[in-house]
């Protein structure tokens, strides 16, 4: 733990899942240290109470939120908190000449009044909504490059839009008709606890929620709205399946003209040339949750319906990697001027 | 077993998913008798040797499909066969005057070239197929009512035609605008052995599948077609859950003019009024798998988002009861005069 | 609901796990009807609003925890409550003139100090526990019938005891050898929340918990000692696996002399001969918790190795059912007089 | 591919699932390439049209099971293929100079009768037989470093043996009282289809299977049997849980003398010093499944019972990393010289 030229790395909210995930990727990391796992609740227990499978991997004891003691130990910080709590957190560590990778929701929409409307929270301060920069890798790689504060994207939005944005940028599907029909599991919903998650209530079971009212749906519009250079909403619902990981964005739209599977293959391969987590699948083929487990990648499949002109994008995540905490490791990598896919070059875990 | 005023009961592929089903509910049923259980591949063993949770409760063994055989112990017969069994063996069941309920696609199609297209079978001859009643409870039960040979509807066309025809007979909703994102339990594939039902391949997982291609999208489009009395063609996906049972129909559909919530609600209350096996769930509500687990119930909910002017209309039954045998024997109780709720009114298992 | 020749019945806890699978199984008993549905915290909702699968089926609001209004509306009162919680309110209920069934574990020790070592709370009263009939229905029904309170099994003993009392009782199996390897569903802990029934936590995981520890211990010992006529002391272990329902008793003993599968088989089986509920499988077949989902059904089956000189005995129960909710009903017949089986007769719902 | 430095891998039965994820972890290790994926039934099709998740990862198409070139392509071959095929491959593999670890159960035995009783195959030939070494790397490390052919050990035998052989040796555990009940999840049997693995019969399901007749009885013995110094019969029970990974052994046995917990983690702490992929346990906590998944860990907790004399033991492992691929990557770090930990020190997978 004395390579001084590694960078040292603070995890605020380790307890939570995002922040054990965090921990995973980055000891695998060849260019970083842990240097500070931090909680609100736990500070001085060892990390490894909590979590018994990292015994014997980080037993540290956790330290408490500090940001003067932060300072003295770390170099770039994630925050993985629940929303709200970033807001008044994030300004203090940047203050403090640390750079920070934010998890939460707090500083990813631009507009303080949707936030507040959506999030039903005081939104953070301008200056500061100003410096965060979207860090959906793929799609704003270049703006992250540098930048010094990252508000990492939502799992719904980085699933939905990594399979929206090449065709609504090449106006291919008409933005007014695009439904979202999103799938989610357990582990989206953080490791509080709640009936809501109670085993005996989700096992074997299938449910919609928050339908229309997703935290989420203003970020995928904000997005999706920059890209077409008009204003987009989309019909966006959640649902929870019996299972840990994955998410599955099912996506439907109207084609602009026609198009083949071929053409939307042709495209989307175009557009992420190069980078390595976003895997174009063959014409046919549509890619299963499981198929992305444990790992970065985000896959993406395409059926194009001639009877009604529609095309269906399926776009498939593990939301704890690609969803969270391997997206803001693939941020670090890009602020640091490093290569994106240290330490997150895992293989997904099948079966 | 000789209470002769019971009606008697064959059931031809008793060893599948359906046909167990079947067993299960009419077990519980006051006007009927199970007198031959039927498979081609089993006959002569003990029906409880394939399904030992029948051990001591339905231990006779299990006759070869002989409509000789069959004409001589039973009264009504379901067939719940593989696609393209009952094509042949409809017609030979009811030329022996026997009535009945056959649960596979062979006569749910009216057109013989539809037929073929979907299924790449040769579609059953046209005067028996002009003879099978589409058994829709809820909504052809006139029609089923004194029919003598009923098709039993799919499972995935019971969820989504239960939450789509009361708005497309309104003309509340733009029929050219509906996506169905469906998604179902494993059993709904059958008791047959593939890589795609192994445990390991599906747990965990998350996929969509026959995109645009499943044999249940003529049946709705027929279904809606009649209804709107116009020719509809639908977006549909098949998603497999990791569960064994229940449906999710999750629909989307611009409206015509503007409609609230309540407005939709009032709408099916009055059309499935008097029907106890449709619950609309109050504002607000939207209804999961389990709360239909192992009974006929098929339950429906509503979110209208002001902001795109579409309905999200959620649908939930359980394939194996509402989507198959269930609303099988509902028919059989439409077609005796009898109250349809007979042997049904079994409360939803849960958790 | 006015039908007065039915007896009348109370449901304290009504909205556990254990209440609502009593209202579940009485709603289809034909000699009672549910009156009051009560819970300490919910009091004046309706009882659908906490289970929305039984939306149309029992939407009667919840009343009080109050003795007098409870008198007023049921005969009989079924208490499934947290521990601790029937040592103050069966006596009262007792005092005022009911019928009570304890499915907590209050009153299932003789011993107080056993209770209060195990319990960590103070034990009820001697006066009341010793009006109280252990209802294990297949080996103490001729003390239930005609007692007017039963305390009823935990659902870990009713998989274990129905499994080992013929050979202990016979002297078959030596019981200082015995070992009592059980695995649960995680409906067993209840509906409350916590980490440990965290979805996410449970999914894909095998966890043992109380070993040596588990209050259930001193209830099995008790029944075992009874029977052996002479102190047995046990080494049971319990584990959390990932399903909703479901117990597994594993247990192994050494056996007294040499004795066959066969012999054991026609041990049990005379034993409980007459007993619908108790299913002794054929030689050679295992039973699986699956094949007794959703019904009161105990199955057991046994291998006999000739080469160590033990028996291994599997015994499945549903724990909602047979574990609780229906061997609660199943006493209520034998105290009333009536069929054991009333109300109960439901299949297995597989798959 | 053509660092000529490193050890070229061939891999034979790479379709299977002990076979993937070989190549998932050997993915990760630094001194080894993977030359060639091997498989009888699909030689010619590219590794990931079976394996999707290993899209744009491992694409090379499969080569055939042809000793000629898998000689040229590797240096080192894993054998992971149905009982019975390594019997004739091996030797041939062996006698083309190939160094050669095993997977399957054809050399784990040493008595070719007992084999042939167990297994129901003929047994490999008595000169191969002698040369394999059997591969618990942290038991017989030493035989394994240097040793050209590897007889890996199954995934119950390595859970129990790992959690059982400190006390045998030691003499602390009474070798005629142990009995060991062991839990699999589903992907212990392999990726061929049959009903035993189909989704819907497995899930919320629990059976016990091949109770007293597994073929993995003479391999726990025949190691518990070398490390007493005596013949020692177990009695061994095991159990299909829903789950996809993991394995725990819970064992049982009378303890000579008086041991405490703390005695038994001293003792086993002490066996396994310097072994970084067994974790024993502190005081009171006992492992899960999950907090080994996708990893190559060992976990191992204690519970001493003073009324009863027995010692409860608690092993968790991952059936398909430490109990299968994981270790015999392993042994493979052990035969080279290399630190045995190389391209395994990966956290388990949380949640």
């Amino acid at each position: 733990m004395t390579n001084h030229q590694k960078l040292r790395i603070g995890i605020v909210g380790s307890t939570g899942y995002g922040g054990v995930e965090l921990v995973r990727l980055l000891l695998t990391h060849p260019l970083v240290e842990i240097t500070s796992v931090i909680s609100s609740s736990s500070a001085g227990e060892p990390f490894s109470d909590g979590y018994p499978h990292m015994t014997e991997i980080l037993s540290q004891p956790l330290d408490p939120v500090d940001v003067e003691l932060i300072k003295s130990k770390a170099d770039l910080v994630f925050t993985a908190t629940p929303a709200g709590v970033s807001t008044e957190l994030a300004p203090k560590l940047l203050d403090a000449g640390l750079k920070v990778i934010d998890l939460a929701g707090d500083f990813r929409l631009q507009s303080r009044e949707t936030y507040e409307r959506w999030y039903q929270k005081k939104a953070p301060e301008a200056a500061y909504l100003q410096k965060a920069v979207y860090g959906l890798s793929e799609v704003y790689g270049e703006e992250v490059a540098g930048a010094s504060f990252i508000s990492n994207p939502g799992c719904y939005p980085t699933a939905t839009l990594l399979g929206l944005v090449p065709a609504v940028k090449a106006g291919w599907i008409d933005p007014d008709t695009i439904v979202i029909d999103a799938k989610s599991g357990v582990s989206g919903a953080g490791r509080g606890v709640s009936l809501g998650v109670h085993y005996s209530e989700v096992n074997e079971n299938l449910k919609a929620y928050k339908v229309n009212k997703h935290q989420h749906i203003p970020e995928i519009e904000q997005v999706l709205s920059r890209e077409a250079g008009r204003e987009v909403v989309t019909t966006f619902t959640t649902h929870l399946v019996p299972m840990t990981r994955g998410i599955m964005s099912s996506m439907y739209a109207e084609i602009n003209g026609t198009r083949t599977e071929e053409d939307f293959i042709a495209l989307y391969r175009e557009y992420y040339e190069g980078r390595k987590f976003v895997r174009v699948r063959n014409k046919g083929i549509l890619p299963a949750t499981k198929e992305v487990y444990g790992s970065n990648y985000c896959d993406i499949g395409f059926a194009v319906d001639a009877r009604t002109g529609r095309v269906t994008i399926i776009s498939v995540i593990d939301n704890v990697v690609k969803g969270a905490a391997g997206q803001a490791i693939q941020n670090m990598n890009l602020m640091m001027g490093w290569d994106e896919t240290l330490g997150l070059m895992h293989a997904p875990i099948y079966p």
